[in-house]
């Protein structure tokens, strides 16, 4: 195990109803509250109103900014920090899932940064500051909610990057799993396949002796492969979108990486599949995990045989691993595409013919992966793999 | 799954050599600090120094309180909060196990309260406040360090009592598995038992479809069956002590316990034991879980079978889970006996001559349990089981 720090302050706040708490949370935090989010589906279902409602009883001034779109823009990111210096707003309510939150986080880290937003994207600037953030919760995916990351998407180029620091952390995430009932199947598929992401990066690590952080993302794992398919059949099943929605959130908290290096390679990859697709996050997920591992899966075949046996009930063959290993990325293609979703590049519709363009630029900052170090060559095989 | 509310802000720097930023840490919290701790062990060890080396590098003004004992009692508490007052202290250092934090949270809630210190304890007061705590911890088994609980002995009687409040979390722990190198094999085994039973007491709760803590419970546990016996074998093995340390913070910080309702009948009857006998904490839970559960087992014959199959590899019997229910507490026991530690009153030493007593004291401010309720007559045949 490796040293490590871990704090993790933000405060969860779960269960039916709970969106009413927001303006009396939200106003612990700030006056004057920008309310950003994404389309219109959160004044369909009703949210949009609650969350007024809450924030005018609270006696927050309110200052709107929605239209975040999924892979979130930059130039909507410059838009609120314009917004928020002009009106002297001193705190972020996000409500929507993680396009949203990292739009929010983007615009937080801006609004005190005198340079552009953009250098703590591409340049490795580190995050400080950020405007206190709050979250109502609707999508179970990106663990943005609670996580210290944001991807943003530069439409100069298409280039989508991440930054990732303890500050951008929000202070409160407000979470019912009741706004997920009116998700489409397949929102619910990509996102419980983003979930499983963040646990099975920080699963395939070089570091040796990692048994605890090994068992509980095995244990968020399984939850995931239990009850997805619940939801997935029962839309309004209530405990199977509470356990989603909070293996969702320790997925990507921080808690399964401690003491370990995560690869993140497949992350990388799937970014240049949707900056230039706009394919859902998870959506590519689902079609590059089955290739990666197959590309690199003999660099520790007891890794995956153990990951085989723990998570998808393969048996054990002590006189053949790298069979279990096989199994093992077997069951989790066919479980994905048992959610419903293109587990192919082709079944995705994406053509073949940018593979050198998204390696290239997939690489461009240094090769891909902790856990097996990938260059141009090794990624333009891998999306060939997933054709 | 329950609504819940979960916040943990506690900052863990876990790993190689971090007391030595506990300076750094505390200096954040105040400037005048009690340096609370135990018996001799830290000078032997030579943690004390290191620790005042630190606090002194960092300017903050220092004032010792040891003689801390284990079962920590409500004089030295009381003696605390005075000098705290007299010398205006603003910030308090815990460095030892649980005893040694559980006092100092006693002291730093009583500081500001006008009333007496022990009213939060026995008469349910609400904790509002608390002087800002950091915590080195040296023995991994209460999970105080992150927990909001403490467990105080007032010797007019020998009531062990507890109270618990998110405004006890201490600031930061700082969590160095070295330390634990020298822990003689009893106290790292009943510390062991004392971590898995935080685990079991969240376990076995009526609330039904709580998978995903459901397993995270039965990774922690594994986590501690595998790595206990290692650390016992070769106590300077780091990888054994710190998947131990982490798992011990981890079991305790109310993570394994969202959504559900734990038990806590097992707690309540050690602490009787442990406030008469002075046993170790641990030593008296180990004697305890297997009679608890042979007496409420059949309350619940599934969630047992669960806990047989998922946690001690008993082959589920779906004609007969009573008889994998029971095999499940058979290899509990066993384990316990294989720590090396008594599981029986008897090899304890402990006469049968107070059960009575203690049945009367354990149960007089109501029954104990949530998963079964106990009363005295119950408590009194579960003591007749242990020995």
């Amino acid at each position: 195990m490796l040293d490590f720090t871990f704090h993790n302050a933000t405060k969860i706040i779960f269960g039916r109803n709970t969106e009413k708490k927001v303006g009396e949370e939200i106003s612990k935090l700030g006056k004057k509250v920008l309310f950003h989010y994404g389309g219109g589906s959160i004044k369909k279902t009703g949210i949009y109103d609650r969350v007024v409602e809450s924030l005018k009883k609270a006696g927050v001034e309110i200052f709107e900014l929605g239209g975040v779109k999924p892979n979130p823009r930059l130039s909507l990111v410059k838009e609120g920090i314009e917004l928020c210096r002009k009106n002297g707003i001193d705190a972020i309510l996000a409500v929507g899932g993680g396009s949203v939150i990292d739009s929010a986080k983007a615009i937080g880290i801006g609004v005190p940064y005198e340079g552009d937003v953009w250098d703590f994207y591409s340049k490795g600037k580190k995050v400080e500051e950020m405007l206190p953030l709050g979250v109502v919760l609707t999508i179970p995916a990106a663990g943005s909610e609670s996580s210290g990351g944001s991807v943003i998407t530069n439409e100069d180029g298409w280039y989508k990057r991440s930054t990732n620091s303890v500050n951008m952390r929000a202070k409160f995430a407000i979470m019912n799993p009741e706004l997920t009932f009116t998700l489409p199947n397949y929102q619910t598929a990509v996102g419980a396949v983003d979930i499983m992401s963040h646990v099975m990066e920080r699963y395939f690590t070089n570091v040796k002796n990692v048994d605890f952080t090994d068992r509980l993302c095995e244990a968020t794992l399984r939850t995931m492969i239990r009850n997805t398919p619940i939801a997935l059949k029962e839309p309004e099943n209530y405990d199977a979108r509470a356990e989603i929605m909070w293996a969702g959130t320790i997925a990507h908290n921080d808690l399964l990486s401690t003491g370990r290096i995560g690869d993140w390679a497949t992350h990388g990859m799937e970014h240049e599949l949707s900056a230039i697709y706009d394919i859902a996050h998870g959506g590519g997920l689902a079609i590059m995990w089955a290739p990666w591992m197959t590309y690199v899966y003999k660099h520790d075949i007891e890794r995956f045989a153990q990951f085989a046996y723990r998570v998808w009930d393969v048996e054990p063959d002590f006189r053949n691993p790298e069979k279990a290993a096989l199994e093992g990325i077997k069951g989790l293609k066919e479980f994905f595409a048992s959610l419903g979703i293109p587990v192919t590049l082709t079944d995705a519709g994406i053509p073949d013919d940018r593979f050198d363009e998204m390696a290239k630029k997939a690489t461009e900052d240094g090769p891909l992966g902790q856990f097996v170090k990938l260059y141009k060559d090794d990624v333009k095989k891998i999306y060939e793999l997933a054709k």
